[in-house]
């Protein structure tokens, strides 16, 4: 019998900042005590996860010295060592000291793009350091307020001069190392640049090395803008994109709740996981969530664990849903299988399309029902855990 | 003086479908006749407009014989000569009829899939037969209301599929024409495949001649899912994709409104103007709208009219602003220069800068202000006509 | 074992308008052919439905002549009969005739208002002789898409005259008979007046018999403007004015989707279930969802039944969870019962209260945890079916 | 000319937490130093306010000694006795500190909620102390993020009992202060209670005295549910309701912006102001904004000034648009006029109504057009400063 418990062949892992989170909101203060980076790292690894990530302010604070940032390492460290948890992603927090508030890559002030791209360097040198294999970048603070601030062409211009420049860094120093853009349509900024994962992607194209980059799509973030999760990264993976995510929770276009996964539109969640493994997606289920500032040290944890333990359930349920012969046989009445055919006959050219299919009847073929319906119902039935 | 009356120069085009819409919605039937293209082309016409743009169905109806087509056509070119309207764009209604119910390019159903492409390729010819430099497809059907439904992967190989072959039939026959995708998140389906401005670029990159195909953004397309169309727009010119627009207006996440241009968020109808005036976009200023269902025959041009009245009005004004000494110094105050030159310096590389920038104290360039709400105060301030 | 197959003790009704949707939409014809209310009121029955509802044009079609409606009535009736099905609400169609384009209630054309009166108050003589006892009133065209098209404050004098003229018809005729107001936020209108359950319960104070007036929330009109449609019911059960409730499924704020009870957000759906239990609801649980037009005949009954069956389902999951003595003490950990404690003492004066209370500490009232995040997780997981 | 500079007689007020918003938000700390309160009222009456609100916590700070408060309060009135600046409204924070966390008024712990009500009524006291006529209550602690939290109507109970003791206590004490609630959807809970203008009037009606409490409604709090402000505000006068209100502007649905008034859908700010000034409202034009973060001090007032000035923009565009004979002739052509007769006849009863109106022919009405357009578009222009 499945007790939904997580191991490291999962391959869970946690922002240092989800756990970490203290609470504070635009409306209130702190409710908790700062998480010291050690206990998270063991209290993580005693639940069953496998990874955490953070970004550089979140392990050192903004502006440590040297040989602060050493020693605190050196502890980090020795609690890796200790549990086994590794660091498969790391990122720049270019967002939280108010020098950020124009944006880091894209603020007008040239200085401040520079001391951006030199915490960004440094932060690289450091995911090399420590074996990480990606490094996201959540671009929050480039955007505007008012169509007045910025001409949006330009800030683009600047925004890959910006990622093209650590490509370059990366590729010099040889790590083995690529970038995941995070896309989010508004909050903290009134409007963020590369708002959705279709922004992002597009943006990857335009790069020096477009190979090295991909997304890393949050479930809230494309639902703030009422997008579909599953459809978002459905795309980055027919793309070859999907090189991380973030799972989470979230109701609707609001502001950024980060509920823990599971705990917002849990169908969605569940066609997520159905998507991640159906595709063999072999990256870490990275959790990026908020555990409510209502909570103590218990709520934090049991926040923590909620997320694992229900992506484990919908794991078991959408595969329960596949191999349902029921289920087989509703998807194949709705022709699934024929989207898989080409539309094209081999070797048929544009003309040949063209003069046939006299025989083709709209109306009748407008009649046939795509029992999707009953394909929906199922669907839900396995996720309320019924067949 | 100024008295925003539209020339042919100002490059406006209408639907055939904007003027003709006789007001039916999900809840209540048409409040208005059926309109004669042939005089929707000469109010146009008297109007001020330059073009005119229809879907297949619009001027023939669905299923038209070649001989109804023939005599359709061949009134509708008379009034095109006698008036001087042209046919800058046409579009294939694949959506209206029930056999595309799944889809067109992405229905499951492989004939139907067929049966849509033939309708596409019959169109791409009329388009080239009329001069029309831009086909617009609008995937209105392609999509889901349901996760259980369709493999996303699998849809948009199809997808590709289908553009490719149209792209490949305007290459085999030597026609004059770019295709422009035209994205929107949701309505009719749950959800749209590509549903915003980024999601269309970024499958345009994945296709076999992503030269020949961009995008077609609408207004209140974007602005349904709580996006900012300026900065779709100008992500789409930075691309080197923004091959057709459509003008409209919009209150936000909700149905799909069809207002005049003007009608919804005037201030960022404002920066639309602005940008693609200072951007040097030299294609059509389309209009898709739809005259409300209270309106009869005089709402309707008044409809029509306004959309072009209020362009004129915010160009003046855009200039206005951008002409303005204060405005300037507003803006230089902002240091929105800065943001025009590169990050980094002439051969610079990225070891030269993770070396440099000791000087740099983010507390002191903290305390700089922004300007923003000078700058966008002015902006409001144009737009009501103040300076 | 529960097979989830529903009697007519579970008070499942359902809307003509519903089964009988052919699916026509903004962008497309209908797809499936006219229902037969005989068939439907049969087809309801066999799947263990216990009660039908309709607008008067659903039955008779707008216009249609006494001898019609006597015809198709005494058919209608007929088939009631045989069954045994109930008609415990109906309804008038006062927006799908072009006629109310501009309103029903709050048309500015006065004839137009008096015209959607007389049609009410014959639906009211009908409601009476079937033996309904709810009367519901969707006011989907009062309501405008710009602010400079009415007084809102005029409108809603017009929309209480209304009003109280039904009820006073009703108390003349000595008829068993409610009205039930249904919010929405737009959709057909821009704005529709009274857009949220809170609006249509402020307004029925301002009538001349609230008492005879509650709410007929749905649960897509809440969720279409953000809005958590379990607080929307709660705060109707709370003013005494739940008299009906319309159940389906909606993914967030676009257009009215009419999804299957259970099929958009299935958590909210959960707790909806849970509260109409737990609160002694006695009315009708009504479906108003209209089955996708990819559907033939199949996916609609497969439709109708999915939403009783996941009512039933939910219903089941919902009475576990209360049972659950682990959900018991989750609950109790959070100070659940102490909401139900008045906050005054028996007899305390406000200043009592001022003087009292020297002895807390809020620093250390904060540190406590409100260990929803468990609470939370065992709802999800009874919804899952785990406990 | 009119160069739009403010007097004490336009009534202008403003948070002392506005003009002293720091620039906090969810990701990233402070970007301006604190605000003198003696200084925020000194410049406030420079630029031509008439009036200061605060919450308790913005003068104090929350848990000030008596002798603290005493010597800030002396500090206060002197800087509003040497510039004439008034206190029309006070308000408690019952949200920013940790104890708040689940709650107020509804927290689950009884003590929080008497701690809370104890210092809405110190508050009161103050509020009285300082001739203020209104007092604010907003309870954006009132919620849940997980409908498993709270019984919403026992909620309401505890709700109705906070609000009806601070009534209560007003009375005993004879102070002429009256209660305004302001509702919001979401933000910081995941849900709030009384979400919409609506939802509060609604509430209103069930306390024990409806007539000591009004509601305080926001611009962009019923934005942000994409409800139109303008309907709202006009329901509230229509229910002798609007005791107050803060204006701002918003980008629709996503989180709260708290732009200065103007800045977001500008043709909603007009129609506010036109229906304000129509209504003759006599209350405070009260800001609620929050200087973008990306401002210094020189931002800060600018947004201040530029909030006025709006208003008194749009005020004379207002004037002009109702004083214009096109406009007037213009709305005739749309039977306004018509909305404000009865629609029943002196003396009429529903079964005269019921036997009458046999000659209207609903085909022929519905072929009027109603002019919405043309008079949208004189709006439109005369907001635009064209006429």
């Amino acid at each position: 019998m499945n007790d939904y418990t997580p191991t490291r062949a999962d391959k869970f892992s946690f922002g240092l900042w989800t756990v970490g989170f203290r609470g504070a909101d635009p409306f209130g203060a702190a409710t908790r005590p700062e998480l010291d980076p050690v206990e998270a790292v063991h209290r993580l690894s005693d639940l069953g996860a496998w990874g955490i990530t953070f970004h550089d302010d979140d392990l050192f604070g903004f502006g440590a010295t040297e040989s602060e940032r050493s020693r605190i390492l050196s502890r980090f460290r020795s609690a890796l060592d200790t549990t086994g948890l590794v660091v498969p992603m790391i990122t720049t927090n270019l967002f939280g000291h108010p020098v950020f508030k124009d944006g880091a890559l894209t603020a007008n002030d040239r200085d401040v793009r520079r001391f951006a791209l030199r915490k960004m360097l440094r932060n690289v040198e450091l995911a090399a350091e420590l074996g990480a294999k990606t490094f996201v970048a959540w671009g929050g603070r480039e955007g505007a307020e008012t169509d007045a601030a910025k001409d949006i062409r330009v800030a683009l211009d600047r925004y890959k001069e910006g990622i093209d420049l650590v490509c370059a860094f990366i590729r010099d120093r040889g790590y083995d190392l690529r970038l995941a853009l995070e896309p989010k349509p508004n909050e903290p900024r009134g409007d963020i640049l590369l708002p959705t994962v279709g922004h992002a992607l597009a943006f990857i194209e335009q790069l020096e090395h477009p190979d090295m980059v991909g997304v890393n799509p949050e479930t809230g973030h494309e639902q703030m803008a009422g997008l579909n999760y599953v459809h978002g990264i459905a795309q980055a993976l027919w793309a070859g994109k999907l090189f991380h995510l973030d799972l989470n929770g979230q109701h609707g276009a609001k502001f950024d709740q980060d509920l823990r996964f599971g705990a917002g539109d849990v169908k969605n969640a569940f066609f997520t996981v159905d998507l991640l493994e159906q595709a063999g997606y072999a990256g870490p289920r990275h959790f990026d969530f908020k555990p409510p500032r209502t909570e103590n040290d218990d709520g934090v944890w049991a926040s923590a664990a909620g997320g694992m333990r229900n992506y484990l359930i919908l794991k078991e349920r959408a595969a329960a849903f596949r191999a349902d012969p029921r289920v087989q046989q509703a998807r194949e009445a709705t022709r699934a299988s024929e989207l898989a055919q080409a539309t094209m006959a081999s070797g048929e050219k544009p003309e040949d399309l063209l003069t046939s299919g006299d025989d083709f009847d709209p109306e009748a073929a407008a009649t046939r029902g795509m029992h999707y319906e009953t394909l929906d119902q199922l669907a839900l039935e396995h996720l309320m855990g019924l067949h």
